[in-house]
């Protein structure tokens, strides 16, 4: 008879768990073909990483911010990322470190490289989507097309650019923003009055961003991969339809309205993978303006929401390719698996419990549907899962995969 | 600063466990929407159901035999599953039980059930794979074609049947074989002699399962999902290459050689399905005759390797479709997503290291390949992960897959 040994507190995120010392677990040095990876942040993203970490055999960690995590499953360490100790510790354990979020600090990751630690994206790459004041300025100085910006550090500058720009602007916090928080339509300047005093309390001398409001037909993605030894690969742009700032759908391929904008999308998204230095994924999310331009709203330098579709409608998903990517692994096939392949992201209601409460019926009403549930309490509004439907036709695969999709609403 | 919490051993088996008193794990009780299923066995079965369950949101655990298995990831629980209370003490932890192989013996298993514990296969179901001899019986209760067989006492009766088929015949013990093991092709009983010295001394009366040598053009497989409630969804018929008794190749769909042979091989997966009241996933090996006839030869009562393909191959995958019919949540579509799926196994060679030590050069070579490591050590012969590749043409398809798994021999 053998032993039993400990039941896992980390699969199990509502139960309490021991505090062990740090450093009892593996911190062998590199093996040959033992391939560690470290993700910092323990959401729906690092989750999604580590199906493809389990199916490639690469040995994926997890430093998590708290126990009830969506990759609660893959999380061996729970810790504070702006704390450097915790960091450094958590990064001894792997060959590289990646990330589901961009809020890392800067200095922490430069002192990791310095260590002698491989990070990607790399810091010098990943302030550009840390910061947006600094990334509006890399793409004006890599000639990439932008809405007319400035950085304002007070009530007058914003004011101005206001009357210059058709008296509404998007102000935006330089850093710290997602899904639509940190992002105001103004008429007035006074309606950034109490991001102004924050900044200034801050002391560190922050300014916000102001953009022209753009008149868009659609919003575009394009997600490239790029590997430290330079290879690139891009899935076919995207369609994404945002709701009150957050993507609700995505549609892949984007339909062919002009090709021409298509192909623009594409060369913007090879641009700023190459210009920046990009290493992992990167999305760059862009606006389809009425006179058929191409304008980039934001980048994000991980998987992205508009990416999801890749897990069923790409040979090589965002999250295999990430890992292949931050591991300076050859990359994948970014083929589509099937003609079209729609999106929908599952947002917590008001009186909903868990995802798999609605299985029973939802599954059983549509076969077809990939269901994935973030294991997250829902909150209303909160991003908790999404379907995703291939097919031939996109009529067809949009209307099943809503369908699937509200069915837990 | 938050605390930095206990790295977790069971991810690097190369890594000392502490064995803490069972029990510290969640034990509540069932909690609308949360779903958890354990798995015994650690082998890369249960690995491979792991990533499904991310996606669906249901909570996995793995009793693993030893620290070294392939789902340590998933490992919460390292024990004996032959040791009763090993096995209760890890079912306390879940809902439904399920297995990554066919040997916890059945009457742990009626006790899990008296105990009021779901366990799928049914332990009335799973004795049908755990011995071959009442899988034989029950096959010809229910009429669907074997070859001739018989169960033997001593080496009189064998050398009978040798005589009376040929002078030569296929001897099994009754228990215990997989991959070839447990089974000799044999042309004097005497051949067999050991084996009955080992069931003499073991004292219960056991017997030898022999069969006639089926003269074979190929070998199918058909895979069935049905669930308590008694729906099933079964994949196509898929053919099997074999080498030296171990799986090497699956072409799914199988060629149509002659249509009756691949709907007589579907008729026979359900009625087994049906006539055993099998839950969760069961493969059903069969032998496509020189004369037209299809006889079946094994059975599985879990996911298996012909149904690998199905992982990229089928909208819905068998560890997918195994998770959703032991829980009983409604079944997936096992459409193919490409008119073609071949896979074919990577074994371990005398010189090898992990696969990922050849990463670099095949996944260059082969970005379409989906290359799947067990994070095994490999032995010789020792099947230590597989590559699929889909798309339209079969010649194209396996040229495409072989070259791809032969590259990590």
């Amino acid at each position: 008879m053998a032993s039993s040994a400990a039941p896992e507190p980390t699969a199990h995120p509502d139960t309490p768990r021991a505090t062990a010392p740090q450093g009892s677990r593996a911190q062998a040095n590199a093996q040959p073909g033992i391939i560690r990876v470290g993700v910092i942040g323990g959401g729906q993203l690092a989750r999604m990483m580590v199906p493809p970490a389990i199916h490639l055999g690469l040995r994926i960690s997890v430093l998590a911010e708290g126990e009830g995590m969506s990759a609660a499953r893959a999380a061996d360490a729970v810790g504070d990322y702006r704390d450097p100790e915790t960091v450094f510790a958590f990064a001894d354990t792997v060959d590289v470190v990646t990330f589901d979020h961009e809020h890392v600090p800067g200095e922490i990751l430069h002192e990791l490289e310095r260590r002698g630690k491989a990070v990607h994206p790399r810091p010098d790459a990943l302030q550009f989507a840390q910061d947006k004041i600094l990334m509006r300025e890399k793409l004006t100085e890599l000639g990439v097309p932008v809405p007319d910006w400035a950085a304002v550090e007070n009530e007058q500058e914003l004011q101005q650019f206001i009357d210059e720009h058709g008296g509404r602007a998007v102000v935006k916090t330089a850093r710290g923003g997602y899904d639509g928080k940190g992002v105001r339509v103004v008429s007035r300047a006074d309606e950034a009055r109490d991001w102004f005093t924050a900044l200034a309390e801050d002391g560190r001398g922050g300014r916000l961003l102001v953009e022209q409001l753009v008149d868009f037909v659609r919003e575009l993605s394009q997600l490239v991969a790029r590997r430290p030894s330079g290879e690139v690969a891009a899935w076919p742009v995207v369609e994404t339809v945002q709701r009150d700032g957050v993507c609700a759908e995505v549609i892949a391929p984007a339909p062919v309205q002009h090709a021409s904008t298509l192909d623009e999308a594409a060369r913007i998204g090879h641009a700023i993978a190459e210009g920046i230095g990009v290493t992992g994924v990167l999305a760059v999310e862009m606006f389809e303006t009425t006179d058929g331009r191409v304008l980039v709203n934001e980048l994000a330098m991980r998987p992205h929401n508009s990416g999801h579709f890749s897990i069923e409608g790409s040979v090589t998903s965002q999250f295999e390719q990430h890992l292949r990517a931050v591991t300076d692994l050859p990359l994948g096939d970014t083929s589509m698996t099937a003609p079209v392949a729609v999106m929908i992201n599952v947002l917590g209601g008001p009186a909903e419990g868990p995802m798999p409460v609605r299985y029973a019926e939802v599954l059983a009403a549509h076969p077809r549907a990939k269901v994935h549930s973030y294991d997250k309490t829902p909150r209303p509004g909160r991003k908790v899962g999404h379907v995703t439907v291939t097919g031939e036709d996109l009529d067809t695969v949009l209307a099943e995969a809503r369908a699937a999709a509200h069915a837990f609403d």
